[in-house]
């Protein structure tokens, strides 16, 4: 386990897994613009990927939400069956429900076409930030020419530190695979429940695997990763996670790169929410059932119930409401619970078994100071404190164990969340 | 609209609407123990609601969650057929996850029936606080003949404020309904998403309404108030609502009876979600949609958005987390939503019509100021400042509106649940 006592600790582990894979550039750039519903201007970041050259080694997964951006609707049919050049990502808006978002966000890709010499219709949106305003158009077409111009193809760390919204440091990780890499970036601090990809994560590889089988291990990694992680149960509209390759390097065998897929996309989802906002510890929460799909609910439901997460932030093994969660989840799905068979525990403390609670003072106590040395301090910015979680395990019989990811909710959550927007 | 400048003017209020109807008495006592669990002692209420006679007008209906309370088990199984001669409640501990639960239980109400002259089988228990602790049966049932001793048959106040745990103020609620009257009392203040009934409601009346009908009226209203609010989603294991009658005077017809306790439990649930723990603004979320499971299911899925209630916390009508709720809400019951017939108003603010958002510098400013008048500060305890609620309509066709009640989220929510133990 690590942890971290200063920025620039953690900003010398994160340099060391930056470096782009061969065949892509990246780029940021910062401006300013005044929104149309507020009186102060604010600042807008712009982060490119650029491959060499068009590439149909791509795949992408994207929210399912009902009500989705204008970037996850121009994404989805752009790479279904055509060719892609580059990503233009940013954040602050995230232009969804706006009347004319596809118009404005294709507007910035053809000036970006004409000053990358790319093809608008191989350039690809990715917007984060608020629901419901408009993209500054011009002040971003503005921004293009400098941004174009700061093409580098060594670190892709600008990109991801572009990207971050109430996120308070940057997250990528990286797998060296045969000769090539995978690289991977991620942003998304809250409105984090993904269902098919977390709000914006981008992998890029040199490694020539074919798009059909980039299709596939983007869904085995996503389910395993992102799909398994909620900092507070709101899914986002502007989810996505792509996977683009260059093809410079000759492809491992399948096995392998799902394996370095699968482990890029994990830790980048535990930085994730170790990064959510407002958070002071990551539970993770193992579950075993006969029922994969239920296994991983029920976890689900744990570690978004607000009085778990609540009582987790305090470090009050208050574990009633574990069981609690468990048996409202199983009323919610209508499937019969067999409590003598349920056994719950916390780090290394049993505390539920043959059908009633194991507490005394003593485990009361440890799981007190467990708790306590798990957490952080959500108020400290720019780097995770430590890589600790809490581990809650909950065995309803036979199966393979499924693992979920959550946060606790603190008052800091309430507060950036009551006034995210002044 | 009613508001409430001091505690006294509210007490005023409750106090018209305590009397107990005909056939009823009713007591409370307290007094201190000492958890296993804890060096301090804690104080314990208990309150008891005895009829005249045994009587065989009674129904109810109880939480769903798999991991129901020993209280929750026995009420099951002595109301199936059985005759009712009284409740025994108390707070602060649930009876919940405990091995001998029952046993606990039955061995207060058996000390009970002999200082009441009852029979065992005749006397409910409802217990209401932390899951996974044991009741102190011993001090419970030193507390009985004081509490026996002072029966009442004027007011059911003492009891609503001694079934209070976390809840700031008692709840009670009253129709005079032919010669006779209907009389009901709540509490619940955290775990709040009943399915079935609310943490605790009690409805006693001296109509003489038969047992299938008291049902059937208990059914009905209990799923247009308790079952349609929610405060945190997590839906306790000790919830019920329990109907009894007297049968001192003669019946109304089904429709007067069934309006007046629709009426009184609409009005305890709002009381309960108006004193949700830290809760600063009710909302009431108004949705129309062809299949009316549907409209509450998108009701829900907006008051328990996170991200919405801790916009409404902060009186900023972030309105585009809204519309991503029910976007979200459609993806997870796999229905379309055509956003070009959606229409979404907060007060009297249009903010959503024909797919895109309607918004500007002054709909904006008229909606914080609305967000505003509809606050108050969870940090007042004692009474209700206002009655307003932070009305919120979502249109989505043809169908009769569905209303959900919810509340937001504010720090002073993870406060009282961060350390509820301590």
């Amino acid at each position: 386990m690590a942890s971290y006592s200063s920025s620039s600790a953690y900003l010398e582990a994160l340099e060391r897994r930056s470096a782009l894979p061969a065949g892509f550039s990246a780029s940021t750039a910062t401006f300013s613009f005044k929104p149309l519903e507020k009186p102060e201007p604010r600042a807008m970041n712009l982060g490119l990927i650029l491959l060499e050259r068009p590439t149909e080694r791509v795949a992408g997964v994207f929210t399912s939400n009902r009500f989705c951006g204008a970037p996850v609707e121009i994404c989805r049919r752009r790479m279904s069956g055509g060719r892609v050049r580059g990503i233009l990502i940013n954040n602050r808006i995230a232009n969804v429900g706006i009347s004319g978002g596809v118009e404005d966000a294709n507007l910035v890709l053809r000036r970006l076409a004409e000053l990358a010499w790319a093809h608008e219709e191989e350039l690809l949106p990715a917007s984060t930030g608020i629901v419901g305003w408009s993209l500054p158009v011009e002040a971003m077409v503005d921004a293009l020419p400098e941004l174009v111009s700061h093409l580098q193809a060594d670190s892709i760390l600008p990109v991801a530190r572009a990207m971050m919204t109430t996120d308070s440091y940057p997250k990528v990780h990286r797998e060296a695979v045969g000769e090539g890499s995978l690289v991977g970036v991620a942003k998304g601090a809250g409105m984090i429940e993904p269902n098919m990809a977390t709000m914006l994560a981008f992998l890029l590889t040199d490694l020539a695997v074919d798009r059909s089988e980039l299709e596939a291990a983007l869904r085995e990694s996503v389910e395993a990763s992102f799909n398994r992680i909620s900092v507070d149960s709101d899914q986002s509209t502007s989810d996505m996670a792509l996977v683009l390759s260059s093809g410079r390097y000759p492809a491992p065998g399948q096995k392998e790169l799902r394996g370095a897929l699968t482990r890029v996309c994990r830790r980048l989802a535990e930085d994730v929410v170790r990064n959510g906002e407002g958070v002071g510890h990551v539970m993770r929460v193992t579950v075993r059932h006969p029922d994969p799909l239920v296994a991983r609910g029920t976890g689900k439901a744990i570690v978004n119930s607000p009085l778990v997460k609540t009582a987790v932030a305090g470090n009050d093994p208050n574990v009633g409401r574990i069981v609690a969660a468990v048996g409202d989840h199983f009323a919610s799905i209508d499937r019969p619970l067999d409590l003598g068979n349920l056994t719950v525990r916390m780090g290394t403390t049993e505390l539920y078994r043959n059908g009633a609670f194991v507490l005394d003072a003593h485990r009361e106590l440890r799981m007190s100071r467990y708790l306590r040395q798990c957490g952080f301090d959500p108020a400290v910015k720019g780097y995770p404190q430590n890589d600790r979680c809490v581990e809650i395990v909950v065995d309803l019989g036979a199966g393979e164990p499924v693992e979920v990811l959550g946060a606790d909710l603190t008052s800091e959550y309430v507060r950036e969340n009551a006034d995210y927007r002044s």
